[in-house]
């Protein structure tokens, strides 16, 4: 299973630090110095298998950026969406969320969840279908961040973003032909972010979902910055304006 | 020569829509929607020579990302330091300059590049060794930002960086390690802002050649966010604080 092989350094030492079940470390045959043996300690410690393997093997396994670790991870827990709220409630913190509206790229997805993460973000938000989803890529794009955040999937996007308005959250959708300038914009309290497929956008039905909808302002030839890029620049002025009002 | 080929709808427009010289166009045979039209139509204004390919081929080529299309482009052109610097004086601008200190990933560089177009960063100097380059995966990945922004190419980054701080621009590094949040550093006027490289950072002596280190606060367990999305939020910065500047 492709799906949970998790490869490089750093990804690996957090998924150990991070408590999520792990199958087997595979270290490669004569990598041994202080970070390997660092994984080799922290798995034993866990209790989780190690076998070194040739690294022609590792090679093939991983494609090649393995940096001589890999392991084999339990499949992706999801969350649902009720535990992000909780989460949110527990911390005393008014809701703070992300939905990826058909997002595909798994580096992308990885680099925003790694943001996410670092702002306080209590939850991720995708769609069951014709989304990215949680994969090894995906764990290592996010630096072990995917380990951290809570992620969700729904079937209906729209239903979704209906009960979460119920509850008195904001929904803003970053869009490119907005008129407000997300820097003028008021994105305190309880709110979702939605960031769009990478090459389309919001679906049409997401964006008349959204209580507002902001951009991002650019003054060259290029009128789009790439997803994780934008998502960035929005989850920062929000923490920012979250900070000012607690 | 991978590194002249480039592919995807977007890009390849891009390219043909820059001026860029470009050697050959290539078409899968049956690709006939609005906007292959459009680029067969840009190719033939602009005197470029279309070719029809079979689809295999390529896939071949481009490892099968390539929406129907790829340009033979010539080489990257890279500017001087001298001819950014003119760059910014003839938009009678205060220079706004990226330098990249050993950053490995061209998705990152392609990103950077792409919010720097957006923001109106004058140019990108990067170090000759040690460094991505300019190639076909840095120009897709930078959405043909990349045929936009200025990149020079230095030997030695601290007396590159001595040079400027004589001109009077103010060296700003990203640093885990700063005491200053960036929100609150004067990032006004002429200004270089350093990323390093993904992993290890800035190296010592260009960290020692700043004038100003600043942080990203971060309120998570991963202690960094990813080059591209630290490069947006901090660019982002700059360019907000430089129109309440002017």
């Amino acid at each position: 299973m492709d799906d949970n092989l998790i490869f490089g350094r750093n990804a690996v030492m957090e998924l150990l630090k991070s408590g999520h079940s792990v199958n087997k470390i595979l270290i490669a045959e004569g990598s041994r110095d202080g970070s390997i043996q660092k994984i080799f300690s922290l798995a034993k410690t866990a209790g989780v298998i190690v076998e070194f393997v040739n690294r022609d093997k590792l090679d093939r396994l991983t494609g090649g950026h393995h940096q001589g670790v890999a392991a084999l991870a339990a499949a992706a827990d999801y969350s649902t969406v009720e535990e992000i709220l909780e989460h949110a409630a527990s911390k005393n913190e008014s809701p703070f969320l992300i939905l990826l509206d058909e997002l595909e790229d798994p580096q992308n997805f990885g680099a925003i969840l790694r943001t996410a993460e670092a702002v306080g973000v209590h939850g991720v938000i995708i769609p069951k279908r014709r989304s990215v989803r949680l994969n090894a890529t995906v764990f290592k794009a996010s630096a072990g961040a995917a380990e951290y955040v809570k992620v969700a999937q729904v079937t209906n996007v729209a239903q979704t973003l209906k009960s979460f308005r119920e509850l008195g959250l904001k929904i803003v959708g970053a869009d490119l032909t907005a008129q407000i300038d997300f820097r003028r914009a008021d994105l305190s309290g309880g709110l979702v972010l939605i960031i769009g497929n990478e090459g389309r956008g919001m679906r049409r039905l997401t964006r008349e979902s959204c209580d507002l909808l902001i951009k991002i302002p650019m003054v060259g030839k290029i009128n789009s910055l790439n997803a994780s890029a934008a998502g960035a620049v929005l989850m920062y002025e929000i923490f920012s304006q979250r900070q000012h009002d607690g």
